[in-house]
């Protein structure tokens, strides 16, 4: 594998090449929506930023970027939070954004399956999902900014993986464009096919470094007909996950969220945004959200209550409050929803999206609340999807004081955090993805023989290595 | 990508070296069993057969292959049915047979998770968690002697793909010997990893081109506290189709199977093997095989009876068995899974493995059934996982005449059936794979930016093109 050559700038000569076979509203201002990192961290480097109106102009794009070797930066929400949609230097890129191609293309109730354009807003296809009768279950917090085609590019995930799968799981079939250009028309919408190579699930996840996913279809599932949730006070970690093990004996596949949070989450809550409602109160040390749905034959309050009793029994639930309407349940979820804007406004010293093997959980957490605590005065806000084993570790200041006192620590922290999920098999990015900031933690804990084969793969679809350069993988 | 050298065959110097670095007892002889086609359509070509008794074993000798370019088929239970098994010429390669290879390596009851070997035979992994009351969901005609690793090279389907995908959904970790002699060890038990690019699926349903699994992490399953079945005539594929629409809204993820058989199947048994029971008789031209699991908590009789009930009133159902006790349940899966038996003592003028979108699938049946019968008085027998859209669809000679008879309408069927699937958004092959005898189909088939990413994917991680040469891709 040689080193691909140092990258043209989009600038000048290139610039005005594709000004030449792009109509003129394909380009915008690169105003700070496309500049500035969601968490304010940084600011991304000179850019030029194109919108395509279709696949024929994406592929116009890299087309020309791979014959003039020009970096080409996909574009979809700008919400991911490890910067993979924006560069901090190096020769200016084409920051393509897919912004204009946020159609619906067909929608297929009686099959399940609805194919969006990667620029449609995941809110927008959960509405036309449900304006069919149907469910589009990824759901995020972002979802109301967020774009499909980014969601696929991070195998994005949320509060419903338990019940159906991340991102990956829900796409059937991609249109994308591939770095040198071509089109691949793999729109299908089969449930099975063994014909070759899985290009699909090379693509989803592989963050915009293989390829612009310009279009995809959907799996759609039916609306439950009955839905309700339950939030329940436990005594441990391991209480939770016991909790987790009767769900899936009594409920299966009816369970499509447990969340589990710490008092913490709700401390901030109270701290920074007291009109919003804790449903227990006081809160308790930890407490597991249980959101379940059932099709229109099936009892559900008969097995959630089933289900309640037994928990109860076994010394599992301490307390518990089961939602008596859509709207109290909807007050669960805003809580929940709302535990990281309460972080971003404490202002976090190092914030940990990581998985471990579901066993492991407890010892996670015990063991990194000693690690981390032992390096300073921390507060420790640990939440998120139980159920797949992904929480969502952050390290807060003491109160009172600014996450910028602590700066120094913030390498030791993630460090420490990051060293014991490896050690207990675990993923140092369950959701997030790589993208530019956790690149050296991919070549510090990934198998050599799988990053050999990732590189060995890179360098044989994008020859000169324009895509999305220096995310995941580090630029040649 | 320049073409590969010719391979250099298993015999003479490169026996020699093997026998050095690998103990006596992984040299086993080169029988039928190795041999022999499953269908009995021909015979492998000269091999070196070894069964290495570790991962390390098998490194070794794909090392040593990539070395001396030697090729490599991997060999799981043999049972494969497109020659992916199987050279029929060329230099003799080396068959790694992964017989030897077959511990449950570890069980995670309560993280639902179990690791096999590659060589753990399908119905033991079955068993294995059984006894830990869990269930592995993957079955199908072959699980008395398929092999995981083949299972998974393949990515089987089965009869349960509906409720719980095919072998790549089954799958979280992966340890993988690749093309050159490199370990990749991800045995992962995580639900959620970003942590770059899949290689996981992308081994999968690769068919032994991009290396050799020789072990898995699986998810397991609840084992339903209740099941049952129905076995229900419907008056066209259009009604089957409707019905496993109800099917989702009333009994939600509980429908496990939902199986399409067409008469002809029943006229079959009749022929070939009398004793086997017809639970609906006369056998109607269409029926449909549901089979449902719950979880404790879940009232499954109630939810099936409220289904019967609304596919009676709108005219979906015409007549019905509902099974009333585990042995009743298991006829209706019995006389289903002999079909493919008797099947094979009619003797097929030609098979196919295809899979449509839902939606087309009564097209499908019409304008394929009019076009095989104009060009012969064949006798079809359309079956298969009519929720996957996935049809076996097999063309037999009118009763009394062999299929010898019409060797030479052999290809003309089959390209008028694919051709037909290729034209409705279909694939030639839904849960087979691609193997040797589906190359050209691959070929004519398959978009070009795909096949052409394929291409350059095999050649960046198997330089030498050693692995199962010929297989899914031409070789060089």
């Amino acid at each position: 594998m040689e080193t691909p050559m140092p990258l043209t700038p989009a600038t000048g000569a290139f610039e005005a090449r594709l000004r030449a076979i792009l109509p003129a509203a394909a380009f915008r201002d690169y105003t700070d929506h496309y500049r500035l990192e969601p968490r304010g961290s940084y600011r991304g480097a000179d850019a030029l930023l194109v919108a395509p109106a279709d696949t024929g102009q994406v592929a116009a794009v890299v087309r020309a970027c791979h014959e003039a070797r020009v970096g080409v930066v996909p574009f979809g929400g700008g919400t991911g939070l490890v910067g993979g949609q924006l560069m901090q230097g190096g020769p200016p890129p084409v920051i393509l954004s897919l912004e204009r191609m946020a159609a619906i293309r067909a929608l297929h109730p009686a099959e399940d399956v609805l194919v969006a354009e990667a620029g449609a807003i995941l809110a927008d296809v959960q509405a036309a999902a449900a304006r069919a009768g149907r469910l589009f279950p990824l759901g995020l917090a972002s979802e109301g900014s967020c774009r499909i085609g980014g969601n696929l590019a991070t195998n994005a995930g949320g509060v419903n993986v338990l019940r159906y799968g991340n991102a990956r799981a829900l796409c059937l079939g991609l249109e994308a464009v591939l770095p040198d250009g071509s089109i691949w028309h793999g729109l299908t919408r089969l449930r099975k096919d063994n014909t070759g190579y899985d290009l699909r699930d090379l693509l989803i996840g592989a963050e915009g470094t293989l390829g612009v996913i310009t279009a995809a279809s959907l799996r759609l599932f039916p609306r439950p007909a009955s839905e309700t949730a339950a939030l329940l006070a436990v005594a441990s970690p391991q209480a939770a996950l016991d909790l987790l093990g009767l769900a899936s004996e009594t409920l299966g596949g009816s369970v499509s969220a447990f969340e589990l949070m710490h008092r913490n989450g709700m401390v901030f809550l109270a701290e920074t945004m007291p009109e919003v409602r804790l449903p227990l109160d006081p809160a308790p040390e930890w407490s597991v959200l249980v959101d379940v749905g059932a099709a229109a034959g099936l009892d559900l309050d008969a097995a959630l209550e089933h289900f309640m009793e037994a928990g109860v029994e076994r010394g599992l639930i301490l307390d518990g409050v089961l939602a008596q309407n859509a709207a109290h349940r909807a007050a669960f979820w805003t809580m929940r929803e709302t535990i990281p804007e309460a972080n971003r406004r404490i202002g976090s010293v190092s914030s940990h999206d990581i998985s471990v093997p579901l066993g492991a959980l407890p010892e996670f957490i015990a063991r990194a609340d000693a690690a981390v605590t032992a390096l300073g005065p921390f507060r420790i806000n640990c939440f998120g999807h139980v159920g797949d084993g992904n929480l969502h570790y952050n390290v807060f200041p003491p109160q009172g004081a600014s996450a910028a006192a602590f700066a120094a620590q913030r390498k030791p922290v993630k460090m420490a955090v990051h060293d014991l999920v490896h050690a207990l098999g675990g993923s140092v990015s369950a959701e997030h993805g790589i993208g530019r900031l956790k690149v050296d933690d991919l070549e510090r804990y990934a198998d050599p023989a799988r990053l050999a084969a990732m590189r060995a793969i890179k360098a044989a679809l994008d020859q000169h290595g324009i895509m999305n350069p220096g995310a995941v993988l580090r630029a040649g």
